[in-house]
């Protein structure tokens, strides 16, 4: 398997099998032997084990809940495989929700001849984020469809949160003046996962950003109060569109300082050499924060504190009077709109 | 499309594009227009129409979590479709757990060419359901994959159901005596999707048997009390493996009376031309549920209430002092050992 040498690698069980068969789907013998190598034993818990049709839990106050089907290709690549990017995907939604995560269900599209040495390094790597994060997988579900009716593996992940207190975050909140943030480098995995597509023939040393985003986005929500209006993880699309998702429809506009947007220079060179903007590349790993004009600055503070939101920078302002558009100002003055994601940029990148 | 028969007609909204592309999946303008014109049209509601990356929501007490991926093939069978399979299926693993569907989570994965029609027809089914049931569907996600890297469509439903009060059905309660109750005819729908099947030359009268059996299996929950002791819709693996999962390492057999289980003629004749034998065959419109000998009378009573359970009867026993088989006694006598489903009966049968 030659995308293995993209991650951390972890020692594989010995199966009595290589690859993963129709009848591992059955719901008989064979799936209660797949799932007791691979699923219960690396997320026991008492839900988990009890193998209802369901899990029973008892959250506490208003949960947040988001579900994700992951389908990127291909499954490894440099930073991360499918499984890092599913995880780590619904659980950043659940924080953009102002939610902690608590709890996981997992859900499998196998197509069948998959190994199960792919199979397991996916799962161990959901395993090693979820034990980091304090969050348990309690239910599931795997199906496997014959060869040529799948591409490998689907995930499915829908993630429960326990909402902090008193969370309000909305687009119906910005406000004109608002400062508009980002994290951390944009376009970083959509170029990284365009760099291993099959068929382009260019390859840079990019690492997709895939991680959790939350402990910094609830660090936000909590210190900056009603001060932080607005969280968005800019995934399929990017940067733009979220900001597009944000103000069309509304009086305002969102004007971008195009000298202030951080990007890799590998990533911007790649970018350059495929014709693509940044602001439309799929991101995994860093978030959109809208805040309050006069709490910019301690907004910037606390993103310091942790590592994936070092580079926080302001990239933009909420405008009154506007037309419910993003516009970008490059360093040259000029300005251009840049609407939704039009087309279909890179299928497949999440 | 010959599979439309199948279904009950809803009308089709006009579409701009009679096809899904991969664009549909970007995440930018043709995603947006997509989900418009099906999922936030029929599905409307406030959490869903604040289009943020999750829902909130504030459930009252212990809730209970199930997913599901479906990959059913074909995915218009007669009787119904795979968006009926996808909600009733997800909503049965909630009330087996002794809860009252609320809310729902829709992830589509669908294959670049599936029409506008089929799409339509399918989440209308799911629609028309959910609203029967009082379920709202609170978040989604729509991905798309080449031609040739899916089948026309695979769904995944999560979802979140509340629990009723003091409810406590597991696999520890079941005891020597207790009766083991089906709700209704078994193997219909796994027969159904084969009589369809490609490639299988018989065809039947039989329809899919899908359907909501939550409003039967709780009244169980709450009428019988602690006198209830398990439920389990048995899906994939059929009767036989759901109740091998039951009493396997245990100390407890069940001892089924093979001419008190109940299988519709066309059924029937369908299992003995393919060899099949019907406790290993899916259901999806039946449940097991295994109570106290004493409650057996009030179950049944209870049962015929409700049109999906009029059928209603009990099938066998639990029997102290065994080895954690299933046993079959036949109408002459004999019995036989029935195990989990060995190998894979049927792929892709939900």
């Amino acid at each position: 398997m030659s995308e293995k040498s993209f991650n951390v690698s972890c020692p594989v069980p010995e199966y009595s099998f290589e690859k993963i068969t129709l009848g591992h789907g059955s719901g008989g013998i064979l799936t209660s032997q797949l799932l007791e190598k691979t699923v219960y034993s690396l997320f026991s818990n008492d839900e988990l084990n009890s193998q209802h049709d369901g899990a029973i839990i008892s959250p506490k106050g208003r949960i947040a809940i988001s579900t994700d089907s992951f389908v990127v290709s291909p499954i490894f690549f440099p930073g991360g495989n499918i499984g890092d990017l599913a995880i780590n995907g619904t659980m950043n939604d659940l924080a953009m929700c102002g939610a902690r995560p608590k709890y996981l269900s997992l859900a499998l599209i196998i197509e069948e001849g998959l190994s199960m040495e792919k199979l397991w390094i996916i799962l161990h790597s959901i395993k090693v984020i979820a034990d980091q994060h304090g969050v348990q997988v309690i239910t599931g579900d795997t199906k496997v469809v014959e060869s040529g009716k799948g591409d490998e593996i689907f995930i499915n992940t829908t993630g429960i949160g326990e909402m902090l207190d008193d969370v309000s975050i909305s687009a119906n909140n910005i406000k004109s003046g608002d400062c508009v943030i980002v994290s951390g480098m944009i376009a970083t995995h959509g170029m990284c996962i365009m760099s291993v597509r099959q068929g382009l023939e260019f390859r840079t040393n990019l690492q997709s950003d895939t991680c959790y985003v939350g402990d910094a986005a609830l660090a936000l929500v909590k210190e900056l109060g009603n001060d932080l209006h607005f969280l968005r993880d800019p995934t399929r699309g990017g940067v733009a569109t979220s900001l597009n998702e944000l103000v069309n429809n509304t009086t305002y506009d969102i004007e971008l300082d195009e000298s202030e947007i951080p990007v890799l220079p590998e990533a911007r060179s790649a970018c350059e050499m495929l014709g693509l903007d940044p602001l439309y590349v799929a991101n995994e790993g860093i978030f959109i924060a809208v805040v309050a004009s006069g709490s910019a600055r301690q907004a910037l503070d606390i993103l310091q504190r942790f590592d994936i939101s070092k580079q926080a920078v302001c990239i933009g302002k909420v405008l009154e009077g506007g037309r419910g558009r993003v516009v970008v100002r490059s360093s040259l003055g000029g300005k251009r709109v840049a609407g939704k994601l039009p087309g279909d940029q890179l299928p497949r990148i999440c």
